[in-house]
């Protein structure tokens, strides 16, 4: 049976002001269309029914979603009880599948996404969920760039070898965030795909390639696998994820498993992963800004202001973003809109709890 | 006698969001040391006796200065019905000044300015009102420049004519606002003093200076005169305003009359005319970072932050203002704070008198 698992477990420190620890991003309504969650779950929902679908993520996390969407079943979330990145908290997905369902198939989401052509998204997943259903492939799936983006990870195709399917690749190489000119190298190849995050395979063949390239993690997971409701559940898993080390799946699975393959979107994705994506995102006026709340621009251009009642005037400013949460503004250029996070822990350090 | 005209008419509209109709710059408190006007007061105190220090204003402005001093005395306000800029409002106050002391000696003073070694600017008053007291000399305070500045006028003394007196020289031209080539030659060359708006006169010299270069405005001011303290003056004032031109003193007499001379201070002045000056006239941190109220600076250096209890956050900005007026938040290039007249007519064409 297809199922989906949602990884939520993270704060999206660069969305701060407006994602705090009681705010995380996935709950922000960062595009006015509805939070990124829901957006998420509204477009998995036609494919995979309540029942099968999961939300990884941790217990504090799980109570401030179920109080922004109620209709989420507690019994639906799968709790990491510290966050160590995306490997063990996947195969901890797939150990509580295998045990409700053996022959489950895992949609494998970030909870942040934003898409475009939701016809075509579901299409990708279901090309893929046919791929592995049956088989031993790891599938992912890779977006046409539209830029030589820096900020994202991208997936090389083996466009020599005979497809696994229609509308799929084996893929060739797994490789990080590029500098620029590699990215223009790689966006101009049109071998390169982006990485979108999105992973569908059987739990059992991800859990054996686990197995096969994280044996210390596989035998934790083991562990929880046997522990699995009974009395000590929470015990073990606490004290196996305690003593593993942090590693994520691309980097711990991926890049070595030898049957990956990728189905080939393009479906107007973005992963939403900074105030500058938000601006590029939005609508902009003629002069390039997207503007939100009170805002005033004299002689200013391409800037993303998230104002509210109280009025923020800029003049001649370019290129930055300000965002008012009401007790916290931040300003910051909107290429440097990744350093962001620094703030957060700049406030850390300082103790500004109030405004986390 | 010796009587200190303070020019207060104006808004400040540079200094928004913080200069408002309601609170014009010399009501405001820039830099931590008491409203401008306050200081202004409190420096010419000792020299001026309260019955015979003057303000040139409008009625609305009056009120707003009483309310924030009690101490002002109403008979002491000189009423300008328009703003027709300095030849016509010092001009109507050399009248009144004579009507009440044919001996009248006025010292002009700008409301908004700052000075840094209060004695030292004493003393230069004192040179000057020593000096023009029994002659038809017009006195101006020109100060050593301390950087080849473009946001203020300049005064070329003729080192080679005999001094009128010790610590003065004979002007030989005033100059506008210099482009930075020229203001580094004006710098550079030692003949070149700021313009810092602060005259000394005798009344009547002013009054005869101007019938001779500003003939029409002085025959109105003669007709203003004639009304003095009849019922008709309000009415005459209004009338004669109304048909006036706007003109500067500087441009309408100071460049033409032929006995000018200016007494050169060093006192560390400043006309504090933009949020940029502001930046430079606070302390500043080792980032170079002035910064009030609740400011987080990361990776960002010589800005200014007039924050209040809402956090103000930068991240890789350099070299802006942020000011925090609760309803209305500005930011701004500090190269550009000349600029911030562009917001208040903006938000008078669109109408957001609730913040002007």
């Amino acid at each position: 049976m297809l199922h989906s698992v949602i990884m939520a477990g993270g704060i999206g420190a660069r969305f701060w002001p407006l994602s705090r620890r009681q705010k995380p991003k996935q709950l922000l309504d960062l595009l006015g269309e509805g939070t990124l969650l829901e957006q998420t779950i509204t477009r998995i929902a036609p494919l995979i029914p309540e029942t099968e679908r999961w939300i990884v993520t941790n217990q504090e996390q799980m109570r401030r979603m179920q109080d922004a969407i109620p209709s989420l079943r507690a019994d639906r979330f799968i709790l990491e009880p510290i966050g160590r990145n995306t490997a063990p908290a996947i195969g901890l997905s797939a150990v509580r599948l295998l045990a409700y369902d053996p022959d489950a198939v895992m949609v494998v989401l970030p909870a942040d996404h934003r898409i475009d052509h939701i016809d075509e998204f579901r299409t990708a997943l279901t090309t893929a969920a046919n791929m592995v259903s049956d088989s031993d492939i790891l599938a992912t799936i890779g977006m046409t760039p539209s830029r030589p983006e820096t900020g994202y990870g991208y997936i090389q195709l083996d466009r020599k070898a005979k497809q696994p399917t229609s509308g799929a690749y084996w893929v060739k190489t797994f490789a990080e965030k590029p500098n620029l000119q590699t990215a223009k190298l790689f966006f101009e190849s049109g071998e390169f795909l982006w990485n979108s995050g999105i992973f569908v395979w059987r739990a059992d063949v991800i859990l054996q390639q686990i197995a096969e390239h994280l044996p210390q993690w596989h035998s934790g997971l083991q562990k929880i696998a046997g522990a699995l409701d009974t009395p000590e559940e929470a015990a073990v898993t606490q004290q196996v994820f305690a003593a593993l080390k942090g590693i994520s799946i691309d980097y711990g699975v991926m890049e070595h498993a030898p049957r990956v393959a990728v189905v080939k979107g393009e479906f107007g994705w973005s992963d939403v992963g900074s105030w500058d994506e938000v601006w590029r995102l939005l609508a902009q006026d003629e002069n390039g800004n997207a503007l939100r709340g009170n805002a005033l621009m004299v002689k200013s251009r391409r800037n993303l202001i998230l104002a509210q009642n109280r009025l923020i005037a800029l003049v001649d400013m370019d290129d930055v973003i300000v965002v008012d949460a009401g007790d916290a503004i931040l300003i910051c250029p909107r290429e440097k809109s990744q350093d962001v996070r620094a703030v957060v822990e700049a406030l850390e350090k300082n103790g500004h709890d109030r405004v986390l």
